[in-house]
Order: C-alpha cells, then sequence, then structure tokens
C-alpha cells in the first residue's frame, strides 16, 4: 500500500499490443492496492514525425517556438488518453490528465522548459478517487498558459517532478533496457547490471553520454530524494536503484565506463596568452547555443598557446563559419578540426577517496594503444578524448581494468 | 477592414503545401486590413485513424467516452500548430489557441458535446496585437476542465459560434466544393451553384442529408443571425451565402433537391390500434441512442393498423434484435425490414405560400415508376423514401420538374 509513479516510455507504448501489456502491468500494481500515476511518452516515433511536420511547415526555417512545443505535446496527449481507453475497457477506473489540466507551470524557455511548479490539486482529486492517474509527459504550461515542452527524454523528468510533488514512496522509470549496466551491453557483453547507483554517479553517466535517464531528471532525484528505479517494461526484472549515496556504494571506486560518439574537436593554434582571448573564442559560440564540452589550454610558450575543445559533430560547421569570421581578431596561427573524436568516461563515487584511479585508467588505454587527446576531470568522473575509432576498445579496456564484472 | 471568422475543412489543410496554401488565402485577407480568426479541423484522414485507434484501444467495446474526446482532439491540436508555424514562418504574426485556452465550454455531452459558452477574452487579446489567430476547431472542454468535441464535422459550430462570440461581420466556411447546389453536382451535372440560400432552408437540405455544413453550426447562424459564406478553399469564386430570408428568396418555391441514401425501413404489420402501442416500439429503440427519421401509421382497419418508419442504415441490425425481444408484447403480425431504401426532399422556402408543390413532385416521381414508400412534409420540406435503385433518377427527376437549372 503505497504511492507509486511509473513513468513507460515511447517504445513501451509504441502500439496499441504494447500499451495493452503496460496496462496489465498498472492493473497489478493498482490491484496490490497501490495508488498509482502513470506518466507516458509519446508512441514511439510520433514525436519524430510531429517534428518532420513541424520543419517542413516551417519550410526549412526555425519553426516558431511555442507553436512547435503545441504541435509536439500532442504525441503525449494521444498516448496517455490511449492507455486511460485501455485501462477503462479493462474495468478499471483511469483519467488522463495533460499538463495544462493538472497545471504543471514551466518557465517560457520552450522546448527545454523547466518545471517551477506542479499544483497537484487535481492528480489528488482522482486518486482520492480510486483512479489510476494517467499523465501525459514531456508537457507543461507556462505562465502565459501556453503549452510547453520539456526537452527530449523529458517524460523522465515529468515523472520524478510529479513524484516529488506528489511525496510518492517512489519513481518507477519503465524503459527498454532492464537498468543500469557498467558499461554499454551493445559494446562489451561483460557489462553488468547495477543493482543501485547513487544519484551523482548516475548524473556523471548522463553527462558522459549514457541516454538511460533524462539528466534534469537525475537532478530533480537528488533534490527532492526521490527512490527512481530504472527498469524494462519487457520483463519483472527489479532494475536498477537511482537513489541517494549510502556506505554500501562508498566501496565501488568505479561504478561504470560510458562513451559518448557525439564529439568533435576544435584547437585554435598559437593564440596570444592574454585575458579575454578565450571569451573572444566562445562567447559567439555560446551566442549561438553551442555547447562546449571539454576545454583544454596548453601551458604557455613564450606568451602564446593553443587552446583546444569539443563540441556535438552536429555543431561543427556552424563553429567553422563562425570562428572564420573572427579568426583574424583573435590572431590565431590557424584552426584545426577534427570531427573523429569520441570521450570515453570512467564514474564513480568511490574515486574520491582512492588514489591512482586516473593513473590507471591513463596506463590502460595507453597499453592499448591509444592516445588520449583531452582530459577532463570531476570529483567522480574522468574523461579522455581519444580517436573515435577505439571507442568500442576503450570501454572494454577500462571495463576489466577496473573489474566491472564482479560485484564488489 | 471588418472582423472576419474562416474556417477550413481537412481536405483544406490535408497536408503542408495545402496548408500553405490556405496561409497566403489567409494573409491576402489580413494584409487588406481584416482582423482575422481561422478555425481549422484536423488533417483529412487523422479523425478517422485516431477513432480507429480509440477503438483498438477499446478492444472491440465502446472506449470510455471523456478519453475519447481527448484523443481526437489532438488531430486539430496538430492542425491548428502546423498553420500558425507555417503563417509565423512566412513573416506574420500568428498564435493557436485550444478550446481550453479559449475556454470553450460546452456541456458534458462527449463526442456530441453543445457550446454553453465562449470566453472571448484571450481571441481579443491576440487579436488586438494584431495577430491572427488560429483556432482548433471541433473542441472544447467541460465545467470539470475535461475536453469535449462537437461530433464529426463540428468544426463548421465552433466557427460560427466564434463568430457570434465576437461578432464578427460574417464567417467563411472553406470547404472542398465551392458552395451550396441545388442538387449533388455528382448526382446532376444539370445542378446549379445557388449564390443565397435562408438559414432554414440551409436547415432542411443538411436534415435531408446534404453534408456541406454541420447542422448544429446552421442553427447557431440562425440564432445570431451570422452570414455564413460556403466557399471552396481551391478557387476563388466566393461560393453561397446562407443568411436570414429576404423577399428575393420568397421567389424560389423549390430551392434544392437533396438525398439520403442512409435510410432503412422498418414496418410492423397489423398491431393493435391503441395508446401505447408506439410507446412500447420506440422506447427501446431511443433508449439505445437509435434515431428514428420518418414515421408513418396505416389508418386504423378494424382496430388494426401498421406502423412504418426508418432509420439509419447501421442501425438495422440492432433495430431486428431489439424488436425481436419485444415482438410477443407488442403483438404484431410480423416485423418488415427494408435496408434497400432512400430518401428525396425538395426544399424551399416558397412552398409555405404555393400550392401545388407537392403533387408536382409525386406525379413526377409516378410518371417515371418511382414508387413511393413513405411521405414526410414539413413548412418547407417534403420528403419521400423511395427504392434506392432509383435516387439518382428521381434527383434528376424532381430537379427538372422544378426548373432549378435556371436562376429565377
Amino acid at each position: 500500500m503505497a504511492l507509486i509513479v511509473q513513468k513507460y516510455g515511447g517504445t513501451s507504448v509504441a502500439d496499441i499490443e504494447k500499451i495493452q501489456s503496460v496496462a496489465e502491468r498498472i492493473i497489478k500494481t493498482y490491484t496490490e492496492g497501490n495508488d498509482i500515476v502513470v506518466i507516458v511518452s509519446a508512441m514511439a516515433g510520433e514525436t519524430d514525425k510531429l517534428v518532420r511536420l513541424a520543419n517542413e511547415a516551417a519550410s526549412g526555417g526555425d519553426p516558431e517556438r511555442g507553436e512547435y512545443d503545441s504541435l509536439i505535446s500532442s504525441g503525449e496527449l494521444v498516448a496517455s488518453s490511449l492507455l486511460a481507453i485501455v485501462l477503462n475497457s479493462k474495468g478499471y477506473d483511469a483519467v488522463s490528465l495533460q499538463g495544462h489540466q493538472i497545471r504543471i507551470i514551466t518557465d517560457d524557455n520552450y522546448r527545454s522548459a523547466r518545471i517551477l511548479k506542479i499544483e497537484t490539486a487535481s492528480i489528488q482529486r482522482e486518486l482520492q478517487k480510486k483512479r489510476i492517474v494517467v499523465v501525459a509527459g514531456f508537457q507543461g504550461v507556462n505562465e502565459k498558459n501556453r503549452i510547453t515542452t520539456l526537452g527530449r527524454g523529458g517524460s523522465d523528468t515529468s515523472a520524478v517532478a510529479i513524484a516529488a510533488a506528489i511525496k510518492a514512496e517512489y519513481c518507477e522509470i519503465f524503459t527498454d533496457v532492464d537498468g543500469v549496466y557498467t558499461a554499454d551491453p551493445n559494446v562489451y557483453h561483460k557489462a553488468r547490471k547495477l543493482k543501485k547507483i547513487s544519484y551523482d554517479e548516475m548524473l556523471g553517466l548522463a553527462g558522459a553520454g549514457a541516454k538511460v535517464l533524462h539528466q534534469r531528471s537525475v537532478e530533480l532525484a537528488k533534490i527532492y530524494d526521490v527512490p527512481v528505479y530504472v527498469r524494462s517494461s519487457f520483463n519483472d526484472d527489479k532494475g536498477t536503484l537511482v537513489t541517494k549515496e549510502d556506505k554500501d556504494m562508498e566501496k565501488e571506486v568505479v561504478s561504470g565506463v560510458t562513451y559518448d560518439k557525439d564529439q568533435a574537436k576544435v584547437t585554435v593554434i598559437h593564440v596570444e596568452d592574454k585575458p579575454g582571448v578565450a571569451a573572444k573564442i566562445f562567447s559567439p559560440l555560446s551566442n549561438q547555443n553551442i555547447v562546449i564540452d571539454m576545454i583544454i589550454q596548453n601551458a604557455s610558450v613564450e606568451g602564446y598557446t593553443d587552446l583546444t575543445f569539443t563540441v556535438s559533430k552536429k555543431d561543427i560547421k556552424q563553429v567553422q563559419s563562425i570562428l572564420a569570421k573572427i579568426e583574424g581578431e583573435i590572431g590565431a596561427e590557424r584552426i584545426d578540426y577534427n570531427p573523429d573524436i569520441s570521450k570515453v568516461s570512467i564514474v564513480g563515487v568511490g574515486m574520491k577517496s582512492h588514489s591512482g584511479v586516473a593513473t590507471k585508467m591513463f596506463s590502460s588505454l595507453a597499453e592499448e594503444g591509444i592516445n588520449i587527446l583531452m582530459i577532463s576531470t570531476s570529483e567522480i568522473k574522468i574523461s579522455c578524448a581519444i580517436e573515435e575509432k577505439y571507442t568500442e576498445l576503450a570501454v572494454r579496456v577500462l571495463h576489466d581494468a577496473f573489474g566491472l564484472e564482479i560485484e564488489n
């Protein structure tokens, strides 16, 4: 007897048959005596279809941002209504609620709005009637009552935010993988499913390219201390619990290895090492919403330095055209572009208290002849940019080096 | 310089290319200095697709009515956002508004809700900003803030209701035909487009099977005296004006001939002619929402009579199973069912003051050997049930008999 939030992703509700399986799972939880709020994504492929329509409608330009959000929110309207129809037809009283009906209030930042407030009254009212509440994920409304969306993967964030708002016991994220692994199982068959992982590690993995949970959902789960289970909707495995750090976890020096192939490297060679040069380079890029990931500045030699950074592969052409315009102004000798880059990272809360982790990472890669192009570190993560072709090899090497195959 | 409401049907917004043509037409009206509110239907085929999904989700049962309406309202959400994206991308400030954003308040009668009230503040606010307002047709919300829909063709009603609420100068209904004809041009090439028709005649035509306008929209137009132009979105023809009766119109004895093939005949033979028998037959039918169209009771012979009525073809099986249960109770000799029936009607406000119209109709049909199975009349309409195979012939015969080819 608990209040439980479940979220089902697009592949879990891809067609009516799959929605019926999802309904059976919900009914099982409900008939065990739990109150249940379900968040659904759009049926797999629907959001992509809507995005294509929007781009076509804008004739190659940028679709008006508010209308774009209204349009693509329709996928979740459809999925949530269909799930409610299925539940009702199976004899269970269910009601769908859209973002505007609940009043999930967000900021004005269309396409990747942040939730500011959730009015829980409508959900509470339906739960008191012993109804199964089905919420359209991914969407909210801003103060002007325009529909907003939370960014791709945003239904995870809807789920965790609602779980926090209604003080659910836990939030289950049902997806097409059955948990969080020590590495991508498609890359290394020895990857092991983790029973538990801390919020911080999960954030580290997400930032390092693992696509299991929407980053913002993990941030919210951490802030509001919402236990999150990552589970498969296609089996009964309990999945991975994402939760706050505990003593057990500290034993794990490294919890996982992850990679991100969406990296391209830019090197600005031989610029004067003086205040303002970095700003001159990065301001025009951030003005165009280009996200810089790793940054390194070489040690200065005779007042000159090289500046290297990575961006998303899709942005590389735009970066080239922006920097071409200011190349003279920044006085660089030349600018090199390398789109064939990836990033491998190891993540683990235990790193904080263990020395030698970085050394082991670098030497393991070196033994296989993998050259490290850039390094960046945080308290619980070390990332190395490498040549893209070595990505899978690097993941396997690091997985073996840190003995991730065997549970501690 | 006027306030104009335009409504575009599903075939007019069937794909992005067609939406772009619609946008050009809207822009033309807007740049002539008019304020404009546009109502759109779902893209052609989309509502049917959603209905199929709903039925599939209900596993052959009846989809929960509120969820069904939420689901099928998504088609208009998509179309209205896409049109607003197109208008914005062409440099015109446009904003889409859903039923819940405007607050088009309806009753609780899901699937064919009636509009109770329209809050015009949001529309007025956007018009004051000189924006083109694009409204999702077909939908509203009830007092509980659940999405409702107005029935197939309901976007016409959205358009006229909004035109009435904001006191628009007129309402243009753009569709795939370029006006109201004296008969279905697909049935008779001599059919002539009417320049004008009265609300009552239009109601007569709609009730007689003509599918040009949603019946409820004409009722509203009549109540609030909203001039309605029925026009094609594919050419510049001015179409047909539906308006209040004027002196010009009274000259037309008959304005049009129409037909409805969706008729099936039921004859209850030799029942006692005493109070309560008709109620016994019709109550169980209306309880199952079966609509009875024409009804005739023969003159009583020795205390017994025959009762004949028509229903929609799709309901005939259900009628059979309902009447089979009460056949003993009503004491009929037998019940005959004939699904191969149609109804032809002539409509015209001039009938009121002209005698001989009915006689001419009956004799014209008789001359061609078309047997009249049932007759029903109103002030401005005469309908005859005939064998379905004679439908087209009957339309042509009546069109000729009343000289509809030539404008009076």
